[in-house]
């Protein structure tokens, strides 16, 4: 941690700063300069990164050094992390891992019928919403317990995985007796009692970045998870908010060589919410694949125009095999399987 | 609503819009341009709002013309909403509501002091955090529940009430035994789990806008309050997420007349959050009061060098006697009281 | 400047690093933790802020400690600049300098009118724009020198200071010859070649802040026009893009107790581009004035509905007037006059 | 054009816009709603964009239904732009037209030794700055006219042409008699004097995306050119300012499919600027060709520890040999070439 001091700052300023630093346990370094005073600080910046020495008379700005995560880190593993999620499929491993599906379960007939399409062309997870967060009351909020039953009964025919949204703490044990693999979705990035319970399951989580997270609190939310214990964790780029409207988020691509620079972690990207027409999926699809991503979650829809949430981004299942044949040489231009 | 359909739409494909609209009771006006067919949805926009019209084929856009609020909006209910919260005070009433206190509980005799010292400085309120969203998990978590009995003794002795934030479903029955108003923090907003269980308590609530969240998403969420019966809601603006990195977040001052005009609620501004930095907050303050909220929220803390959270935007006891001083000839000029 | 380096870094990389420090005249301090060895560099930073010591090797990061900035810093300058316009009039001192007037020069009653009804209501600066920069080529360009002559006369004719824009670099003299104060509008806030010339000119500068800009790098474009020899300058407060579309832009009030903390330049606020609707104008116009700046901008048309630019957020006179009304117990509040 | 009228709009305020709109020459076609009168205008709606209806009594909100732009539009001109540039090279064509050199040229072997490089590996375009926008005026702003013979020449040695800055109206002329392309930079997309001047050139331009530019604003951008008869325009996305710091600017790819959908003109992608890390600018070109980007911009430095500006998001010769390799099959996945 470096502190830098305001020019005007007093010998007696610099000293109260570093009593206070060698009480925690660390051990100031003092450089001083024509114009200021700079003190680094070295030792486990975890000690002092609770104190507030910005408001220490004197301090004009603090700056840490070392990352705030640790367990998430690069640096804590080196080797990329590879979830084993039964029925041979991986997350993470040289395969692209490739999540389909409707928005939201709306019924046994649909889900059957997409979860046979999205399989034969080629994904392993079904997605599908059970519980639905909802920016209005009055949207139609998920069938719940019922559209559980027919998420695993839909995947079982298939030989699928399931991934489906958990919402509320009340919930997780409910939706892991269904699901394979938990969905934390956007708006949830930072409810951290439910990142806690979702960390205290055995359960793999795939951790939606927030629409204004930083991929910095992106990864500490992951943090909470692994801290838990639980180090199956996926995160997944789904689109930012900023100023452009032309597209109803903004996917981040960037984001995907980050957090392969700064975690273990594997990363899925979501082009269906991130770009919210389904026009613009297939290209960031291959965009995805193309900057490094290990996989996709899409949503797939037989009917957009009756679909309860999401229509206008849902692939139908024709446009849906060709956004596999596009990717597969993409794919192998990095070096993966599709 | 008004859907535009593409240049090249056919006679058939504006058919099948207008079918789609009347099968669900509404009624379709067709107007046929030189460029462009553009069909007026007359009637209940909510029918048709989960409607994906933008999928079907022909069509360019689709514009709603209705708010998607009811209960919350200024069309539903002109008078504004004044809370009554016991004691005498109230929230969107002539006297400007000022809420203060430390970021979190640390120990009863701080509080004690803290309470002491703004409520004779003029808050009627008390804050402070017993369950805290941290952005990482080795951060100072909140004390819990003996948090909540320290906050209820120090009001208690002052005459004051206690606003607090509950972030978990399982803890909005604890929370509201201890509280007098619950707070639902920016990385709730939507959490609608935990706004059916606020809005379903007797509680008034206290709910702060996402760090990304629209205007319209805040009001939308305090909806999910109203709709539930639980109309006594006060919103609170708190700084959103922008590029500019000068301050913490950048209060919105803008939204303050935007949401007079568009709902009844009261709306509390917390500049602390907001800037991030103690030197910011008294003028920022005197700005939310000239815009014309009803209210603030101030973080105090009688040592910021020794705070557990949020130490760099908390007043000093002294520093808050000033901002009281200060805002009080604004809050004249607009005709209010502090 | 701090330097850290890798957790891998050699000895040798961190001596390469130490060298280059050396050979531009500073000296390194090299501080090594358990961790990771931090540099810590003393001396002017200027000369070593071109070296991008990021790329050495070994080098993970590199921070700043001064800030970019000198003539336009509050270090320089200690004292708040008050610019003398003639007439009395100054930007800066106790009295809050007021620009009003129309988007766009249309003609040459209209304009006499509203110089009229806006220097009775206590604006001493007509505003209107001669040049006109257009998102699209197809919208009105400005009446040019036309547009200039009448702003002088009608401005000469109520004993007012005339503020235009100037968007090229070969009218700034033309413009200079009718103008008392230069603009420089959002879009061209980093057009460095007219901060150049607007720099080198005589006149006083109204530098408003670009739309994505931070507040640091509107200081640094003031600095240009100082670095010329020009201290006449006004920062100009219009709003920042944001995810809000509530608005038309976001108005930063935070930005006014910054600037006015980093640089002793004056700080005018402009609501009319700020919010974009009239409506909002007044109380934003209140609470900047409360956030402590200097002046107001705001655009006054007698009749919007016919306005060529702008109409939405214009004040009718009436509503201006009002205005001035309205911030006069707030300037007085804040030991200002209106 | 829709135009809304507020629920307690009486008719007279409904006729007040029909004749308005008639008197323009549109025709309004009014629908009556239970709770809401929306208005229809049908006819070339250019002639009532400047018209501000939303000031117009009762009215509430006003859309436009077609897009701004003309002949930048796809629906103006279906096939896409294929700009010959001379050498068999185009922009636009089946082969990815690759644009690379040094952020700023800084001297004469240096140049002529990254073009070899550069030009070896694939690269038709040599870049270069010789007038360069630097935040700061304490920075290094260019070579100017001794910088623009050193392109020329380094480029003329290798049968490569020139893409270089013009920033100010006053050397476009000097500019276009040494560059075969005039990019105009991200600050001066809105810089409408500068557009007017290269519209009229007759040289090929690159107009970047400003930093906060909507993606229908660089399109109107690119109309100004256009409009003055030149449509050798190809656009460059080079990143967008959100709140993400990991990276400088946020690269928008979603922008490529959008940019191709709205419009016929190339897209050029510019990871260096976009990222600002040279870590990151591989995974990012390879994105951008997966997307269907018809170009690259690429920074290409022998020796980042000593350049200029942009150092840390320069790439090194030999990076960029690989950057070639790992885009062509990526390119070939797509139907282009290399």
């Amino acid at each position: 941690m470096i502190v830098v001091m305001k020019p005007d700052a007093t010998p007696e300023q610099v000293q109260h700063v570093c009593e206070k630093v060698k009480e925690l346990g660390l051990t100031p370094h003092v450089s001083k300069g024509v114009e200021r005073t700079v003190i680094g600080i070295i030792g486990e910046e975890d000690k002092i990164r609770a104190k507030p020495l910005e408001v220490f008379p004197g301090v004009e700005s603090v700056t840490p050094i070392q990352k705030p995560y640790k367990l998430a880190s690069r640096h804590f593993k080196h080797e990329p992390t590879v979830i084993e999620m039964g029925n041979g499929a991986t997350i993470g491993g040289k395969k692209v891992a490739v999540m389909a599906g409707p928005c939201s379960v709306e019924g046994r007939d649909m889900l059957i019928n997409v979860a046979k399409e999205v399989h034969q062309a080629g994904a392993l997870f079904l997605r599908g919403g059970a519980f639905k967060p909802r920016t209005s009351p009055y949207s139609f909020q998920g069938l719940g317990e019922e559209g559980l039953k027919l998420l695993r009964e839909a995947a079982d025919k298939e030989g699928m995985l399931v991934v489906t949204e958990v919402m509320d703490t009340r919930t997780v044990e409910l939706v892991s007796r269904y699901a394979d693999m938990l969905q934390i979705g956007a708006r949830n990035m930072q409810n951290f009692d439910l990142l806690k319970e979702a960390g205290m399951s055995k359960k793999p989580v795939l951790l939606k970045r927030g629409l204004s997270a930083t991929i910095s609190e992106l990864i500490l939310s992951a943090e909470y998870l692994l801290a838990k214990g639980n180090f199956k964790v996926a995160l997944c780029e789904r689109g930012i908010r900023t100023f452009e409207t032309a597209t109803r988020n903004t996917i981040d691509i960037n984001a995907i060589p980050v957090l392969k620079q700064e975690t273990h972690l594997p990363v899925i990207v979501d082009p269906s919410h991130g770009t919210g027409k389904w026009e613009y999926v297939i290209p960031i699809a291959r965009s995805a694949i193309a900057a490094g991503a290990d996989g996709l979650m899409i949503e797939v829809h037989p009917n957009p125009e009756e679909a309860l949430s999401d229509g206008p981004q849902s692939l139908i299942p024709k446009k849906f095999r060709r956004l596999m044949q596009e990717i597969r040489p993409i794919a192998e231009a990095v070096g993966r399987q599709v």
